[in-house]
């Protein structure tokens, strides 16, 4: 039995910030994760990888342009180069964690394994060296969160975000024909990709709009943005997928028919299968056993990341919240800051000020609450949108489709929520969601002089159409 | 003699957002404008232009590292391809502002001419078809900088970014050897652009160093990052410009020899040289008469754009304070509220939280009150930095060098400036100069998460260093 | 027919800021009011009096506790001197009024007269000298509120805040019993003054909490702190007023029996009954006419002021949103400031942050959203209070009963609203109502020191409870 | 020799905060004070029982005006029964930290004795039970100030704070004739509280005005509201105190004569005379030789409380940043957040937004930077004024004199300082000084509606007078 004065389950953004404040603060720390290396799912197949990707692929696309701009010259894009790129990317960022965990040596530690929760202050760890328990002041679950994979009859013949963006991954050859399933964020920026080095792309989703969950209004705007030869069948339940002798898989599922009753069930052939139909809260083992509160799988944690448990705090993927890699961050920070303060809050995260971009080519970005959720709580908001029809920098990359919009409370005229559709989707979600976490006012927007000519100046102009 | 409420002298960024809102407001307004159509220099000449030369250049020089990515070819660059694709985006902005213009055609007119200020309340433009006398409550002078071009021998010889810049420009084929004189920012980006696309560059500046004017560790820390074949010059004082028969250029200029008192002289062959030695404000005719204030050559104007005689406002590069398009839009804006309000200021513009850009390649930024403003000041500001070495977006581009650098006020922790040099500094400095402007804190930076993984996420990383 | 720029009907808070602000701007404005002098209800019969009124209510129920504090003496009250006062106050504020419209006679009038709407721009007013008419391109209307008199029988024989509190009233005498009908803040304010004169007084309130539509908790707070010898019959529905030869009036009202299905008739006997059952909208006369938007009694205005017709603004009581004169004045000048706008709004006014004190002895207050209000709206709000029991300046005046009590939103920390009941509530809102007005945050207060000793205090030190 | 993780010097408002906060996160922590009491000098001789004198003076004067507002009585003062009240809230206070104390006992010590310094970790404690040691990991200096008494001839002969206000106090009967030597704000509220009761009232200041340091516009706006029967001396150098057989005290003083080259030396004879020429930081014992940065005789601690030796806190007048109580207790609190956060800063303290007040009769405050700190700083600020002549509130109370004013950063809008003379001063710099606090804008102020008929009214009046 070890005692430490700080465990965290997982090593990924949620558990490091954390772990890495508090040695800093003179705790003894231990980070316990299956991979053994200081990453969440982020770095290890998610964000970092696919957007590694992600912008190879708009290169790509931009080059097939390049006449238009006053260069010239064919482009080839090799699949397996774009991976090794990619592979590079990764190796390189998990070569300065590790430095960074050097530094902190002395008094963190990371342990390869899987930890179980015995009772509130006391965690075993499972590894190939055996079982070792260690026992703590706090602990902070920060599990994170797997691919889930539904029960349907040849799923285990799919690849997953895992095989795609996984370092070192074998799927170094470009499918003809590509199938995902599930119309999240994931399979859709994947889908994208994949369609712009050539493949044939077709995007299954079960629910009744591509990016379900998200303000409708948000994904109808960008709809039209994503290349039409991206075939989208929404309303899609899955129902099988099989293998031919010589390698093509049969998805086959059904759909509703809108002039019958019932549904009907259609086939597409493939290449390869992604499986995305969602992810799924990792809970550790023993929770339960030791009172921890679970709602929907995931752990619950209140705005101080506080779980119901005195001492033990959930950050990240594994309560549900707000599943981005830039979220958890936030959230370890503040559980470590509580975690200072004696288990007395020293502070509180604000879940509702989270900028979420859709990494598809093009990309889109929102953050707060948008129409849709606005209305859901009665507010008629004052809502503001800019153009990019109208946008020098648009005009420049001839990507003027698109929009920046802007949902301001009556009265108050704060900022509660924004959305931008199309080019710089991923950058002006910076401006936007800070003036959303700090509550400031169409008034404040407008009264700043945004750089021209860049996209950000939609920003202000929007604003300043209120006045 | 025609009355309206308002007359503006120009129809660029100072002018017409004033223009356009007192419009909309049933105000009767005439803009006058040598030119006859509605822009400043910035789309004339400056900075819609060249950023549409600016992102050819850049796309030209990342299709060069092409096979880094898994891509492949070879790209050549059509100068004159380069330029008619600037040309287009010009005409885009022009017949759109044509269109915003027709729309309010019933209260706002753009009359083509020189004007002249008669008196406090009356201005006499002289065009084509004579002269005319206007007569108006509220005059705004709007009338914009032009190339200063200082009196050496064989100037003449010269381009300036208008022969560059210009719509339907005959610059149009790249010079083996350019010679730049100035190392501020407009000749310090078309360096970067036009070496981007073969040119060997030198750049001659009088001071002792580029970007004269600017913070010197800023600008120390950008110098490195743009490419080195780009020869520079300071303390360089040129003398002469000569053409030989053959049409090479060659220009004349002393330094100073560190070793020995006196300056020695050097020459520079050239095939072109761009003379960028500085702007210098378009001072309406008649202004002293009427005892308008003027102060090193520029029309003084106070943070409500008010000049010193009542109903008289100057807004722009005319007042010199933030030569900048959006600085002027901003100020445009303020001036057309001051008007409404009966000349009792309703609002106040502040000159110290606009976003300066530097569109070379790559790209810097600064906002508000960096290093050294703040210690002439006796600040000893708290500084932070990110270093894009260790930012995934840098990282996937491979654009590893500079930083994000952040400066805040001891106690109150508020955010009295910051500058990015590289990756994204054109859109980061969005986000920092919004926080600048409401006097954000680094706790406020600090709470807010970040998009990951793009370079914004060293703004909140750099606040978060503080605690 | 006369032709100004703007119309204001009534003199009030709603009308004279903007009418002043607009003459400022040069703009010809009338304002319109019955009588004929400078001054909503709040001076004529409302806040000014009634407050000069209640601190020597104060002052002389402070003087009775005179010995615990060292000093001694028997104190009197003299009625008639305390309206004398009164008379003063108010006197010197309408000669204060008087000088200011003078200031600004060029361009402003004063009519005296009733107003009646033509059409949306043109208003005929009927004074002693016929009728006149005026057109104006902007109609501001704060025509103010009146006095509600239920139809009850002997209704006629109550008196009125207007008896009370107007200029030179006749009720000088303090009138040995008083019975009030209505606990709102009106008739609960005069109940404590006429109780710290000695009255015996009984307040009979129709609902079921006195301060009816008032957060339950708020005035659950409150009660106890009220003169217990302040008869409250709460559920009270009054029947009739009677006088008897002797001057004696006997109240009668009907109060649910909480034994019995019916309810029961009580009677009480009073020299004097103030009916204060509430007020309404007074809406020019035309409006319904012209098509002017009514809700249940009142003129639909939106947060920029504006009604349904162009050009047509509302403000202060008439509109029913916030009927308070600081309410009041800030739409007024919101109103100005989108008339100056033409009519396209410069400014919106947020109903959700104004401070409302309650001025009874002891005083309470609250602003924006409280307890009950964030209940309805599905919001938990992080809640912490300050017991004025631990106040060194209400141990100093020994008046320790009550609290500051902060709501915040759970995440972002923002301040929802505040209550405070008890010492220095009418100062403390100022405070905490900027705070809410702004969203300012626990961290934001907590980080403040507010002066000690005095009961600012425990603002910061209810919001650092959170950390 | 006891370990513990940290240990206070001092009990005060410096020290206890930070020692709760601590022990309420688990840390075990001893407080040291000679007094053995949880109070510095702010319960024991300061801000408390001024106060509790002050505002029965503040009563004992308003009775003198009752006739005024219609009440009558003769009002007597008995000085002895003013300080019995004093002492009531004293000791009501004691009552309550003791308790409070209580609640922590577990980890949280209070030891009576003299601390000295040993070296960075170890404090030894002197007190009539002998020495004892102990060793913490963090040390929180706050032994605060006390009572600087110059080497005049005769300086035992005056009574200091001390003797006025601590609890039991002998200073009963009220001197008929009282010197003040220090026209500091502890002179000059004690010479109006002692003047309100009859005394004869003499003020000497060294400096050539009434609080010295202040800015002298501030000053000079007091100065005339102030009772003119207490007479003021500026430029008064005490030369001798002298007594005489009957108890006479001669206070000898030299002061400079305008006409001529040399001083002159007058007299005034006293009954009492109150030393209050300043204070000294109480440097504990020790600190030097441990190598403790000081500075002009205070410990040198940095916006986050640090001193120059790691884990060694100063807080409070100790470093004489900003003596007062609350600025001490903010100190304390951002210290304990700072050894949470193991000695790497969490948070920072801003000097400069805590309000400080002169509870003189009648009182003024103010915040932030005003007129003349601005000057200096080269700022020419925006600054706005509200007369009390024209407020509600004033008028009822017939207190007309003094103004609120504030000012403001050109371009910003941000209030930067404010004053506040007259009426409600201390209450009023609350809502001020959150406001500078924060860097809200004449905009925010403006669009706040402060509760009428209240002074704060003027606050936003002031704020709109801009626009």
């Amino acid at each position: 039995m070890q005692h430490v004065d700080v465990i965290t389950l997982g090593a990924g953004g949620g558990a490091y910030p954390a772990a890495f404040r508090l040695a800093r603060a003179g705790r003894r720390v231990v980070m316990v994760d299956p991979k053994g290396v200081m990453s969440g799912n982020c770095l290890a197949e998610g964000c970092v990888p696919s957007k590694a990707v992600r912008e190879v692929a708009e290169l790509y696309r931009t080059a097939q342009r390049f006449e238009r701009f006053g260069l010239s010259g064919e482009i080839g894009a090799d699949f397996a180069g774009v991976v090794a790129h990619k592979d590079r990317v990764q190796r390189t960022r998990y070569t300065q964690h590790a430095a960074e965990l050097a530094r902190l040596a002395e008094r963190l530690t990371l342990v390869q394994g899987v930890a179980r929760l015995q009772d509130a202050y006391t965690v075993v760890v499972e590894s190939e060296h055996g079982e070792e328990s260690y026992r703590a002041e706090h602990i902070i679950i920060a599990s994170g969160s797997d691919v889930f994979v539904p029960p349907i009859p040849g799923a285990e013949l799919c690849v997953t975000s895992h095989d795609l963006y996984a370092l070192d991954s074998s799927f170094k050859s470009l499918p003809r024909r590509l199938v995902v399933i599930g119309g999240g964020y994931i399979g859709l920026e994947t889908a994208t990709f994949l369609r712009a080095f050539g493949a044939e792309v077709t995007v299954l989703e079960m629910m009744d709009q591509i990016l379900p969950g998200m303000d409708p209004d948000f994904v109808a705007g960008l709809a039209p943005l994503l290349d039409p030869a991206i075939r989208r069948v929404t309303g899609a339940k899955v129902e099988t997928i099989e293998n031919a002798a010589d390698g093509t898989l049969t998805v086959r599922y059904a759909v509703g028919d809108k002039n019958e009753t019932g549904d009907k069930t259609e086939t597409v052939a493939a290449d390869a299968v992604l499986m995305a139909a969602g992810r799924h809260a990792v809970v550790p083992e023993g929770a339960e056993a030791i009172g921890l509160e679970l709602q929907r799988g995931r752990v619950v944690a209140d705005t101080a990341l506080r779980t119901n448990l005195p001492g033990l705090y959930a950050c990240g993927d594994v309560n549900g919240r707000v599943p981005l890699f830039h979220a958890a961050v936030g959230q370890s920070l503040i559980a470590s800051r509580n975690i200072l303060g004696g288990d007395q809050a020293l502070d509180y995260f604000d879940f509702g000020a989270v900028p979420t971009t859709i990494f598809t080519l093009p990309m889109a970005a929102y953050v707060g609450h948008t129409r849709a959720a606005l209305k859901a709580r009665g507010i008629e908001a004052l809502e503001t949108a800019y153009n990019f029809a109208e946008d020098s920098r648009a005009q420049i990359f001839d990507e003027t489709q698109g929009e920046i919009r802007l949902f301001f409370e009556p009265g108050t005229l704060r900022l509660l929520g924004g959305w931008i559709i199309g080019i710089d989707a991923g950058q002006l979600v910076g401006e936007i969601g800070l003036a959303v976490s700090k509550g400031l006012t169409a008034h404040d927007l407008a009264a700043f002089c945004d750089q021209h000519p860049m996209a950000s100046e939609g920003i202000s102009k929007a604003a300043r159409a209120l006045f």
